[in-house]
């Protein structure tokens, strides 16, 4: 039912992984069904099935490689949209049982790319450990609270569900690193514009031409809309078409972005709407402030200039 | 009283010289009064205080070097708008008295751009006889008439209505040169469209930026929208401040061409409207053919986008 | 022979207009001879055929409407190269015989954009005086002196070679309109880079398509290189095919100037150079200033991305 | 040394994934020693250090999530280069030990990602079976042969190495889907130009705003260098500066991308080359043709417009 607030939520799978702590802060989500789902796409489709009201999967960087998964499950099948994104700062902990020390650790059970983020200080810290790739950050808490690792490179919602000690917390190479995910829903009206939204698009060209893909860049850049993230691929069907997932700044609801739609729709071999939801704002922390519309490029400039075009056409100068 | 058709008609004086030829190629203007003016501005400024219904001046290229004031006499002062183009091919003849052989020829007189078009001709044709300058066509044919000169450069209207012979006919340099001229009105509701129209504007940016310049085509551009004509002026207000004057294919009431309006409205520091109106087109002749609107920009194509973007809005993919 | 200063001038006769005028602001011309021609291009073809050095016409804005005929006379024929412009104010005067009075005026000469020039002085100080067309300012002036006119608006140079008192000053519309003159000569070495110089260039694409143009105008901003004039017209040949009159920031010299030749020359049907010449610079007044080369594209910048690309083509990284 | 040919070759394992299968296509491999690496870091620091000559990693689609990791890999650290792209397509195979039918099969091991691109062939062929995320292809293949599960999703070259029948090839949904992997070696000459090459970088900017990357744009597309993909990274640094990575036709040699890879030099806070190497050609498939050079960019063109530039700086026309 269009309007009614989702009340079961899916996210990628397993338990205790960051996926399920960005879930948390989503405050329906805190009153509702959290399940985890054993993949991007089985996330997706238990969404389009209806089994679910909205599914929480990783978009961006990230911990498990899923963004190229997310992009071309959100592209294919039934549309689905995002309603709102999630920004979990990526802090590695490094946990065990309570009682371990560092010097105790043999063994480090790890997501590869886990692990890769904390290369310098694995290196730094535990250089004669193991390090034993496991399928997921919540699998290699699992993995030592059984006992069969000594310690685990995992997120604090592991550590915790999984009863175990924090022996380092902010383990990561890059202080700053994030994790993007998005909340996917069926389509139904967007979340009502802030001022501070982002929209998804995933943009079909014929051809991988620079020409074809300046024609995308201009039809933005003429109204003013900025893009925060722009990500080839290459559709599974043929080689030589090309998809482009592009977010750019502002609301399908706003006047310039919903020209650039247009634009883009009548250029492109093919455009899906992926959602206009508002941009996450980290608390009381720095970073991209909102960019305001450039000169000339705001509802009202629209407005005024609407308005200038009917005189014109009414003979009614000026 | 809008719409109703102009029955008082000036143009670009004396009588004789091409202004007249091609105001006569006006249906209305064989029916109408015609009045020579003695300037451009003096035939605008009658139209601008109703004296007169329509004005035919000079535009582009052409025999009186008129372009530039025609151009400064639209951009100020009260609006004025202009509603048919005619293009007249540049049919330099050379008349003379009847009975003038080309041997009898010691003196020719033209206006100077007149012989300037005329120079291999009349250095091949006439290498001995002296050239005298006159201020208009017309003047040239009205002094032969009088005796005052051996021969003319002229309009075939001039040698016609001064009753001279004509010893050469086309004796331009450039063939295919043409002189386009302007019909001239207050505003009102411009001609209907027709498919093949030019709206001519006059756009000011506030410095001489190319940046400037690339964003007023960028407007164009993606709405698909040709320019046939571009021409940088200073204002005479002060240095630094650049009008440019623009021949864009389409009508105001097209759909794209009012977006492109629009936009340029927005982003330039000021945008004046001078009129939609049909493009000429030679009967038979080869030349520019329209140019049908590119891919993805005919009205339909803006209408089904416009259809999309209001069903994304409403939260219902398709 | 190149590199001999030129001693044998022509200018846009006759004498006492602003050509004149703007020839004697030139040092050179000031110590040799001074000859007028009766068109622009008499002036240039004695360059060409060597009976002058070089030739002094008009370039823009301008009383005598002789833009067009100067760029084309550019285009067409032996190249010619500009080497300096000359920037005069426009400064009309109301010359008259002494003794007489504004009161005494009945008849005043004018060339007709002169006239239309000062067309509000002349209707508020002299509204029942006949304004009466004649050749060039020159020859108005000349007029008053033989009886033949009460008055004429004039240049001050004529004003003053046919012994006028001049009865008013700055009798201009707009008081800060400025004719802009150049300097033509044969090709050859073009005078050395200053920092603030203007290039020249006529530039020829095979359609009217404003993504022709678009073409020309990335060309010159991936460079950075600004505008200060374009102005299209179409070529005298054919329907169809335009040529671009640009006026350039910069110097055949510079780096960043020659690879956008470069780039011009690739792109276009052809490209005529017409020459690198200072900057025009107003003692003392404000204005335009020289506009530093942006981030990126001093000659610097450009001789470190060569060494760099040297290196990664060496394979030596970084 | 440079020059030498690298014999010491290591991949992203483990033994019997589509990275093994790809690098067993380098003839220079197949006569050189092959250790797989435990993850793309480990695989691009032994080139690094000098243990081993090349690295064969999986850049783009694919089977482990692995391309954003070797993007960010290869953005940081000690520079690289990709000294030859191999794309494979994914030919998934069910794999089982001899004599099992698909009846006889409970389970299938796969890489999460290898059962997400097999799921319409899972779903339809056996729907009944659990499928069991393992940590990768070869994983799956080797789970299989020692008995753990009755199936595998793997690669040819993994059902092969562990003796696996193969029940059924070409399972994927999408049939034409390729993966694309990279031979990155330590900087040095790069492979002689084809003439249908390939080049990667790593492009800083600022901001994200997509001024900036219509600038990136621009400097390519003025110099006719395509495109064939683009990918934009928050850097792990900070928010809010991005790097982008693209893969443009042409060679560092060639004059075209030699200037386009000078502009992106001085517009861009950084650039990292990443390589010039052959395009992948499949043998009698059709696909991507190489593009020739656009109108008036060829190497040939380039050497025209320096020489008529080095003619106008002389003096010299035309």
């Amino acid at each position: 039912m269009p309007g009614t607030p989702p009340t079961r939520f899916v996210y990628l799978g397993p338990e205790g992984t960051f996926a399920e702590q960005a879930l948390r802060t989503v405050p329906a989500a805190e009153r509702g069904t959290r399940t985890p789902a054993r993949s991007v796409g089985e996330a997706l489709d238990s969404v389009r099935v209806g089994e679910a009201d909205a599914a929480l999967v990783p978009l961006e960087n990230s911990i498990g490689g899923a963004v190229g998964v997310t992009l071309d499950e959100m592209a294919e099948g039934e549309p689905l949209v995002i309603t709102r994104e999630v920004v979990l700062p990526v802090e590695f902990v490094l946990g065990a049982r309570p009682g371990t020390t560092l010097d105790d650790i043999r063994s480090v059970a790890a997501h590869p790319q886990a692990s890769t983020q904390c290369r310098n200080w694995l290196r730094g810290h535990l250089p004669d450990a193991v390090v034993v790739d496991v399928l997921s950050n919540g699998a290699a808490a699992g993995g030592v609270a059984s006992g069969e690792y000594d310690a685990a490179v995992c997120a604090p919602i592991g550590a915790a569900r999984h009863r175990l000690a924090v022996l380092a917390d902010k383990i990561a190479d890059h202080p700053d690193a994030v994790t993007r995910f998005a909340l996917v829903s069926r389509p139904g009206p967007p979340p009502p514009p802030t001022g501070d939204d982002l929209t998804s698009l995933a943009v079909y060209i014929a051809h991988d031409r620079v020409g074809a893909l300046l024609s995308v860049l201009m039809e933005l850049a003429v109204r003013g809309v900025n893009l925060t993230r722009i990500e080839s691929r290459p559709t599974g069907e043929a080689l030589g078409r090309y998809v482009f997932f592009l977010d750019c700044t502002g609301h399908v609801a706003d006047v310039r972005l919903g020209e650039a739609l247009q634009g883009l729709r009548r250029v492109c071999a093919d455009v899906r709407f992926l959602g206009s939801y508002p941009r996450h704002r980290f608390s009381g922390a720095a970073g991209d402030r909102p960019v305001p519309a450039p000169a000339g490029l705001s509802d009202a400039d629209y407005a005024d200039a609407a308005a200038w075009l009917a005189r014109l056409r009414a003979g009614a100068q000026p």
